[in-house]
This record gives C-alpha cells, structure tokens and sequence, in this order.
C-alpha cells in the first residue's frame, strides 16, 4: 500500500516515519530539488502544473493526501481523477481565500475577528473607520508564517501598511486583544470515527509559530470541539485537521483553520499515545483511529532559521530532536525539539535547562 | 552525516526511523534482495565477502554499526579499514561462539547454566553424566530463534538428539528450571555515558520470542546492570547490548548477550521515554544518550509467521503496531504490536481485548 503526499517538506517527513511502522510506501511530489520527505520515499520533482507528472504520481500510489494548504486545487483535480485524495479540495479551496474561510466560518457559527474586503485605498479607509486601530491587512491568499501580513497601528501608518501590502485582494481584520492563541488538531475518518487531542497553547513572534505547549483539562476544549466538528461535518472533511483561534475570556474566535497535519501538533509525537501524523495516515486509510491522550506535559519549541546546538539540547531529560535536514536560512523552519514531563513542575525545569537558542521557551508555562 | 548498518532487516529499519529526526542519512547492507531497512535508506545488495562493495559502503558512511550478531567478523575487519564501527568487532567475535561467549561470562563472574562442550558422539554422554537430564544440546556458532537446539529430556532421546543436532563443534548445556526469563538493554557511548532500561520479562516459545513485559523497579535490576557493565568495560563497548539471562531465585544465569539493538527491546519506542533504537544510534554518534525512564507499562507481542489483523489490534486503546515489510512465512518475526498503560491493570486488560492471533499472550502478567 503506497500513500501519496502532495508537497515534499518536513509534515510529509513525519508522516513517513508515522507511517512506515504500517508497512506502508510513500511518494512525495513537490517540484523543489531537495526534500526532506525523501528520507521516507521516492521524490516526484515536477512543477504543480505539469499534469503528466501529477498523472504519474496518481498513477503510482493507492491514496494521495497533501502537507500544506496552498497546493493548487487544480493539481489535486487532476490527481483525483486516477486516486482517490483525502481530505477532498473542497477543505483547501476554502482555505485558500481568507474571505472565503471568513465567510465559512461565520457561516458555522464559528466566531472570527470582525473584517472587511479591501480592494482599494478607500476600502481601506473605510475598515480603519469600522474596525477602528489597530487592524490586521492580510492577503487573501498565499500567505503564511506571518508573509502576506502587515499591523496598521495609527493613521502614521496606513499608507506605509498599504504600499506594503499587495494593493490589491486583501482582508483588514479587527486587531484582537487575546488572552492566548490556541488551537485544536483533530481527525474524522470515513468510517465516521473522529478524535480530538488536547488543545495547544501558541505563541507567535514575527507571526511564526515558536513554542506550542498541550492543555490536557482546559476548560476551552469543548468549544473547540464543538468548533472543529463544525468543520468536519461542513467539509466533509477526513484526515487530520488544524484550527487556530484567538481566545479572549471564554470565547473562541477562529484565526484559520488548515487542512493537514500542523505545526501545533508536532508535540503529539512524543506527548500523546499517537500522533497527529499516525492518525492522518490512519483516517487516510480509513483504519480505527488512535488514542489522542496526552502523555504527561509537553512543550514544542520551533527552530527558526537555524538549528540549536544538538548535543546542548540532548542534555536535558525529555528533549527530543528533530531536524527537517533543511539548511539553515533566517525565518525559515528548520526543526523542533520537543521537551516531555510528567507535571507541568518538571516541565519548566526541563525548559530551563535548554541552551540559549531558546531563550523565552517558558514565557507561556 | 550517514550512519551505515550491516545488515538491513527490521533492526535497521528502526534504527533509521529513530535517526531520521537527527537529520541523518542511512545506508544498509544486506545480501537479500528485499529488505525492510530500504524504507529508511540506500540498500547495499552484495554478499558480506564481497570486499569491494564493502568497501563502497563504508566510503559512503561517516560511521558503521550492524543490526545482527551473525555478520561475518572479517567483513567487519574490512569496514573499519575506511570508517569507523561501533561497536567494535570484538564483540561479535565472543558472541559468534556459545563456548566462547559462556567462558566470557564466566571469566567476568557473570554465572550461566554449566556446560560441556561436545565434539563427538561419546562427548554426549559424558554430559549427560555430568549434567543430568534434560540438557540441551546448541550448535556452537550461527544459532537463532531456536534453531541449531535441541532438548534431550531422557535416555531415550539422546541417539535422536544426538542426529538431529550439527554433531559437530556443540555445546551441552544443563536445562534450566528458571522461575523467569529476563533481559537488560543497555547503552554505553565513548564519552563515557551509559543508560540502562528497566528489564523485561520474555516469554519464549519454541525458541522463539514471544512476549516481552517491561518490569519498571523490578528487584533484580540492579544485578542486571552489574553483569551488563562488566561486559561492557570487558568488551570496550559502545552502542546498545542486550544481555539475556534465565532467573533462578535471586540469581542470574546468563543465557547470551547480543551486540545489538534487541527484539526484548521493542517496547521502549513507545514505552520509554527514547527508545533503544534511538540510544543506539545516539551512542554511536558518541552524542548524549536520551532517558531510558519507563512511560508507564509496556508489553511487546511478536507476530510470528504472519501479522495479525492490523485494525483488530488498533481498536485498542495503547497498541502500537509494527510490520516489518516482509512476507509472511512459518516461524519468521513479520512484525510486532506494542500494548502501552499506565498501570499494569490497564495493561492486561488492553492485551485481553487483543485478536486471538495472540492469545495467551497476558499469561505471564
């Protein structure tokens, strides 16, 4: 049995290594030259346009899915037409325009931070006078890891905010004072069975993911629940789902949701029973789910543009390394490490004796 | 950085799945044509008295380990001419030979089972004399699973025993009443380091491993470790080694030690904190070795001959579950499944509501 990803990076990596335990095959189709999905199996190098390449790939795996949200629809069209593809594109269509997943959300009654479409100058005029300072101006698509995004603080700034957007296609959101950033991973097979595992706690600088810690007991869960089901039963939806949602006093507004295994789930590997990656390749087959439990406390702790000393980091007890063997360049995700404890007590003392690379990690415990 | 494995079976392909993360590459060496560790790397298809490919294997690897005992000393002897092997070939070399490897133990006051070594037919009977029935009749070197054994319970089966045996280059050894058989995986590295992993109870069935059950702050650890740090400074060791032994009371009789990652190991991927798969790779790398701390209660069922119905076993809660890739075959280990809990109540109960292809496999909770 062969498992096709669409897009070649780190999340079809972790897959792989979720998967091979199965017994399982993989390829992996990105048209960059150098993957780290190929330490897991064949690497399909071709553009996400060429349709004889995608032909091939369908051709050569038993069921396809994809790491990131922005592989266009049209190539999963064609890929569907020789294999079947979970989630269907329907999950990334919806994404793929922030107005869209706006409009989507709302729609479920999953609340978002207020926004209008911004197509022109006045547009933008006219949100700053509706959602008032600050606001958030987003491309509608394409973005990701905070690229795409500018904060327009004060009138100062609207026409710096607005020469470095993109001009043209955007989204101005309400500037939401939240208590925290958390998110929910979960995942729905076809057979109907859906888990939840235990919402993370996020924190963004420079609008990247840095440090993701699980909330086994938070008081928040249920809603987050009642909110992915939402999206699980809009989309029909199967695989492992991601949605982030700023929370401010007991309610949950949603950021974005995404439509694979995620960043704020990486901690699953080593900190719950099964992973978020085992549970993708498991609803992709369509075989009994895993247990989401968490073990113990986690935190994961992203390594930007470059990697921490390893052995500095071995050191400490629980750590656990993993690099995505990308080369080091600024901002770029190139690993994580994720550190494991019985209590939350033992969980901040690991963190403390972390090196440098990670100084703040514990800000969030 | 690449880690090369003599030896490309089920070991290496979790050898590899553990190295992964750290970034590294692998390449396997293995005379068979299909081989499970291909999953994680390069696969060397050549015969281990094959100097020129071993040559070109070892110039492709900045480090060189094996995942079976039974690797030939001399292509070892190759090997390390152009890179560096852990752990050293001394190790094999005692192993390779029961009579050999049982004076190690002796002379490291590590007791065994007594013996007499047999060479010819009259040799039988002197120890049957000196042993008493039943004794158990070993061909001296290329024994696994239990192959090349034989029991000879009574004067009636010694002339067949004595047939079916190798008769020649055999090793007699007394039958041992044992209340329990039992197992330490350890792992040393150069700088010094070493990291021992609760024992585990093993159950063997017709020479076969069945079951392993970790025994976190079991009494008889702390001479486990004794005998395993005296092989390992004898043998000047680095890497993970498994020392298997027959309890009797509150003695150990040493049975054999692998120079390897160990099936009676399997259960630490997910019920220690870093696995022995990931230790091993760790001590080769001479980088600082990860906590063999249990997580909870762990049982290990090998699937012999076949694997058992995979979503049977998934529907329970806890269970990991391992193909290996290969074809099924009576006698051969095809895979293995995992049961994890957090207390030895959970654990028993998870393994009852296993498929039947393992029943009986609690019995020794």
């Amino acid at each position: 049995m062969t498992i096709g990803i669409l897009g070649g990076g780190q999340l079809a990596r972790m897959i792989g290594l979720a998967g091979i335990p199965f017994g399982l095959q993989f390829v992996v189709f990105d048209p960059a030259e150098q993957v780290g999905g190929s330490a897991i199996g064949r690497h399909v190098r071709a553009s996400y346009d060429d349709e004889d390449a995608l032909i091939e790939f369908a051709g050569s795996v038993d069921v396809a899915t994809y790491e990131f949200e922005n592989v266009p629809v049209h190539a999963v069209s064609v890929v569907e037409q020789h294999c079947k593809v979970l989630p269907e594109k329907t999950a990334l269509h919806e994404t793929q325009d922030r107005l869209r997943e706006n409009q989507l959300f709302n729609r479920l009654d999953i609340a978002t931070p207020r926004f209008c479409v911004v197509d022109s100058r006045q547009d933008l005029t006219n949100a700053v006078e509706t959602l008032g300072y600050p606001i958030v101006l987003k491309t509608r698509s394409g973005g990701y890891d905070g690229k795409g995004q500018v904060v327009i603080r004060s009138e100062d700034s609207v026409e710096s905010g607005w020469i470095e957007s993109a001009q043209d296609n955007l989204l101005a959101e309400e500037f939401v004072p939240f208590d925290r950033e958390v998110s929910i991973v979960a995942a729905r097979r076809p057979s109907g069975e859906t888990v939840y595992y235990d919402i993370a706690e996020n924190v963004h600088r420079g609008g990247i993911l840095r440090t993701s810690f699980n909330r086994p007991g938070d008081p928040i869960q249920g809603l987050a629940i009642e909110y992915v089901n939402r999206l699980f039963d809009e989309l029909g939806y199967f695989g492992v789902i991601a949605l982030e949602c700023f929370q401010v006093g007991d309610s949950l507004l949603a950021n974005e949701y995404a439509p694979r295994v995620h960043n704020t789930g990486h901690w699953t590997i080593e900190g719950a029973e099964a992973s978020q990656f085992e549970n993708h390749v498991r609803a992709v087959l369509d075989i009994p789910l895993g247990s989401t439990a968490s073990r113990g406390y986690s935190a994961m702790l992203n390594c930007i543009g470059a990697l921490p000393d390893r052995d500095l980091c071995l050191r400490v007890p629980g750590v656990h390394f993993h690099s995505y063997d990308k080369s080091a360049r600024p901002g770029r995700k190139v690993g994580h490490v994720t550190v494991r404890a019985d209590s939350p007590a033992d969980l901040e003392r690991r963190i403390s004796l972390l090196p440098d690379f990670f100084s703040g990690a514990g800000d969030a415990l």
